[in-house]
């Protein structure tokens, strides 16, 4: 049974940048009150939401106050302390979704993915690494070139570096921090994500979307993915396989590979080759850039959806309206300045282009400064056409002067 | 040209209720920032604004306050005093949208007939009145009964009566508080909506949108409204001669009836009677109800579109998605009480639906308190089928405990 009131439930959500700020847009219509915590003062999501506490992600009592202003805690950022938050949500007796032991399984990228292989998913293969020795036997059996990851803290490719040759073996164990480790490079056909959601009564997933990364950093996505029918069942079953391991009511990215035939034989399980053409990468136990196209592509957005299953509501339909592009704008600048978008009306006056801009006061190089969605009226358009679209609206921008 | 900021530009809006509330709710994604003001202390807007000034809509210094924290001035009630907009606008040196001229002819209703009436606008027979005589010579003039209404102030049917026996001229006369006009009472065949935009470089309508009402209160819309394309035109065509005779960028709501051959003669223009059967009913010189599917149900919401419009921003595409129903969550109780909807499960478990909640701390009787928006991903959905099917929703819900 749920009842809105007034004043309306509020979730407390670590972190209020771009994802925060766009949990407090869902938020208001549906009778739902967000407050932040942020290190930063003014953060993106402060315009749009009841309240901010200003404080280290790592500050008990930042996480303590933010606990005793919330009906629910919840995390925008894996930055986010699941020690503290367990404290916190003890102390105050609020609940945190998803739970603090599935934050700390995800932050430590080794444990991330022994889990995953435990429980049968399919993952790239992988090795813990102790020290530079282990580095250079694991390019013998992964082969070369392997992708060395930081275990804790690497996101849009930061923490990530390709190993070929064994003599750069100390120096990059070195430069990683020590805590690494090897994964066996994907030549993938594409890559893929779909957004899951767990709520109390059973789990969603979105329709499957095709992610475009260069240099790591997610540049564009299109909804439905460019491949067949049978690639997008066998992602969303591996997508369900994986929210069956995660603990706690939320949304979750699920970052896919889409695999050749020849590359099937570098995962860790289902080698029969049948439905080995699914890996999983990464799991964000979050809203993620690769669902933000559901804001105006799903009947319900992500965001709406993590907020109803944190506050264990019935979750939302996951339709498609129509086929969904976006375009993320990043800082097209060689040095940190005052954040000034040129080009706007070029977008405004585009028709079935939205704009989502994140209100951060600097741009930074490749840092995530908005938006744009290319929502159509028409299930007919065609993904191409779409992406091309949305890509050309975006190359309008620009953060130069 | 436009060019995006960190911080953002500032709409202030006098009025904090839920068209100020979704107004903030819209702001978010496009990088603008709003300020609202209310008497209310914590009205609905405060959650998703980035800052509440409470104070009455006739206090100069609130007015001025507002003005020196926006970059541009508008209102979501008519309650909102011209003059004091038009002065605190000259000494802070910023500008108000739509204009107080415009405000200020719609706040009187008498005013705002005969300047549609001068431009050719067709509108229902009417008449000033300055006595209880008048009233009775109206009711000869225009039929009985008339529809006698209150010149300002009146809102969801208050202020309206209607006027059947010369002998209760009088006392409705002092009822009313002496400022009257009378109408032709017009046996519509149903009532129609058109949502126009005055941006910086013209006009936009979005589709017409058909109003149900019981009791003076919006309870329904459906878009595409049920009758046929002539009709559809016709009203979109009176729209846009309606937006040409407002002065100031905005959105503007535009009440309509469509009206029979019989009743066509009650009219003060176009008596031919070839083009007669669309009927201006009243202005509002902001979002109005009847818009607020366009949230779902339009390629740009009616609220995003003030926003463009008042910052003289380009206007963006006004296409239906598809077919679209709305149902308004009104207080059904007996008394004022504390505001507890009973029953959200179901709507939050209905696909395709989407919840509206204002936030009002209080329940009363008939109060808005809220809607329910079906939206589809199908183009073919029948109106009918998704209209009971809103209704059906809507139904389900209580403030009764």
């Amino acid at each position: 049974m749920v009842t809105l009131t007034s004043p309306s439930p509020v979730v407390g959500v670590i972190g209020g940048g771009q994802l925060g700020r766009m949990l407090g847009e869902a938020a208001g219509p549906l009778g739902v009150e967000t407050v932040v915590s942020d290190p930063t003062a003014d953060p993106p999501a402060a315009p749009v939401t009841r309240d901010q506490l200003q404080g280290a992600f790592d500050d008990p009592e930042v996480v303590e106050a933010l606990a005793a202003r919330a009906d629910v805690l919840t995390y925008e950022i894996e930055l986010a302390d699941p020690d503290l938050l367990e404290q916190a949500s003890e102390k105050v007796g609020v609940p945190v979704h998803p739970s603090p032991a599935t934050l700390r399984f995800i932050q430590d990228k080794l444990v991330q993915k022994r889990r995953l292989k435990d429980a049968g998913i399919p993952v790239p293969a992988f090795k813990g690494i102790d020290s530079p020795d282990d580095l250079r036997d694991a390019l013998d059996d992964l082969g070369a070139p392997a992708m060395v990851k930081a275990r804790r803290g690497g996101y849009d490719g930061r923490g990530n570096a390709p190993l070929e040759d064994p003599a750069d073996a100390e120096a990059l164990f070195e430069e990683l921090g020590g805590e690494v480790m090897a994964e066996a490079t994907i030549s993938f056909e594409r890559e893929l994500s779909v957004i899951g959601v767990k709520g109390a009564e059973g789990i969603r997933t979105f329709p499957v979307t095709e992610t475009i990364h260069q240099e790591e950093i997610l540049r564009e996505t299109i909804s439905p993915a460019r491949t067949d029918e049978r690639t997008r069942e066998r992602a969303q079953q591996v997508a369900r396989d994986v929210l069956e391991v995660m603990d706690g009511r939320g949304v979750y990215g699920i970052e896919l590979f889409e695999v050749g035939e020849e590359d099937s034989e570098s995962t860790e399980t289902n080698r029969e080759g049948s439905s080995g053409s699914i890996l999983v990468n990464e799991i964000a136990p979050r809203p993620h850039n690769s669902g933000h196209w559901t804001i105006e592509g799903a009947l319900t957005s992500q965001f709406e959806q993590h907020l109803r299953a944190v506050l264990g509501w019935p979750l939302g339909a996951t339709d498609r309206r129509a086929p969904t592009a976006l375009a993320n704008v990043l800082g097209d600048v060689s040095t940190t300045r005052p954040a000034e978008l040129r080009g706007v009306e070029s977008v405004l006056s585009r028709s079935g282009t939205s704009l989502h801009w994140y209100g951060k006061r600097e741009v930074r190089p490749l840092r995530k400064m908005g938006h744009l969605t290319r929502a159509t009226t028409d299930s007919s358009d065609d993904p191409d056409d779409l992406l091309e679209d949305v890509r050309s609206a975006r190359d309008a921008l620009t953060f130069e002067s």
